[in-house]
């Protein structure tokens, strides 16, 4: 069985553009706290904790993409389904599929990696294998 | 020769993260703004005109996706250089690679459709074909 | 006894910039929301029914100001606290005391209209005087 | 004679809310890129060059406020136009003025500190007296 989270998200006015309807980018933007509060939900602690005892400070994006099948509007309560589909090697693949109540309104998916600043040059970062107990908790 | 039509943005420090990198969804941001000014470079009247010339309100959504290579940071100017890949029936795919000068950060790509509120229900929208003189426009 | 209504947010990592703060104008945004659901929760309707009623379409803003006293970072839940302070004749003042447990962190104000579209030219928008129900709503 | 900077954004569709205006946040948004580019008009460098010379680390808010005179939508050029008003012992006031073409749209006003890490906690920060080089770059 594998670990799902859902997040609830509330559409407001300002998250709509003149159509009416969700300004696109508000998806990921729903996608990217989902993806966290998954994370937290499975018992992964805060990036600013796990830093201390790991090294890593989040998980930014390798790759990101959502299909728009149906438009959502202010008002809107929708949910954003989250499980992890895929653990590669150094880089994991989430599915978040959106819906309002029983209709799916956006497939998402997004390829992310465990990161940590470069040992040699903290302006840079660099990804790393899943710690083994963040891989436990997520499973 | 297919057209192509470069946008440029600096990226600001509200729309970076506390990792110190651009938050990913504001990428997608910046594709929209791009795919409107490619096509008011290539002469398509504003949304607000064209509904009047043909009911056509905007370029909804129907699948974005981005490959994110490089990060960017506060203070980086960086191009997003846009064409138009492929027509289909009702739908057209863009591409985006953004740079920042010759490194590319994020190849991105949108599947977009021509929208018109619906005729039997102005709370819903249609896809419809491109009209002629949109697509010789941006030809 | 004054009306209120406590709206609960979330401080999201994209909600923060490179400093790890709240990145400002998300406590606009917060309040925005605020004021809204203080009206769904006085019994007041969706600006979309309301407009089929009454023509109002929307309570802009004529002011906005903050106080910044403590910062916010994310993982923070915080509560926005909402009252209307005072009705003047086409707007009204509206405080949202933003608070972290029980530590005030902002002090926000928005003065706000009622507006329609203007009858002669629907481009424009024009302030009215809050309908009667509209104010017993929210007393 | 004052230093100015004017700041030049476009309005943009994902700027705009379902009334086709500027969501008003994202004024707030404008004005703080504004204070930035001041700064680095003036020639202070960037906070991140700034923190290894100083410890400054940034200008973080502590009030904000606009009075919005007219609205904006999409497809508008806007000229955020910033003075600092005043120097006070540990904060200091910009002003930022709004126009479109000549028309004021929004009179903005930030009181702003400069920053450090706090020495004995570096998850707080601490005022401290503007650095006399970047009074002077700014006069």
């Amino acid at each position: 069985m594998t670990r799902r989270h859902i997040s609830q998200f509330t559409v407001e006015w300002g998250d709509c553009d003149p159509a009416q309807i969700v300004f696109y980018p508000n998806f990921f933007r729903w996608m990217d706290v989902a993806a966290l509060r998954f994370f937290r939900a499975a018992g992964v602690p805060p990036w600013r904790e796990l830093e201390a005892q790991s090294g890593i400070i989040g998980t930014p994006l390798v790759d990101a993409s959502a299909r728009f099948l149906r438009p959502a509007t202010y008002g809107d309560v929708i949910d954003v389904d989250t499980t992890i589909d895929e653990w590669r090697g150094k880089s994991f693949v989430m599915s978040h599929v959106i819906r309002r109540d029983t209709d799916v309104l956006v497939e998402g998916r997004e390829v992310r990696v465990f990161a940590r600043r470069h040992p040699e040059d903290p302006s840079r970062i660099q990804a790393v294998v899943a710690p083994e107990n963040v891989r436990q908790w997520c499973a």
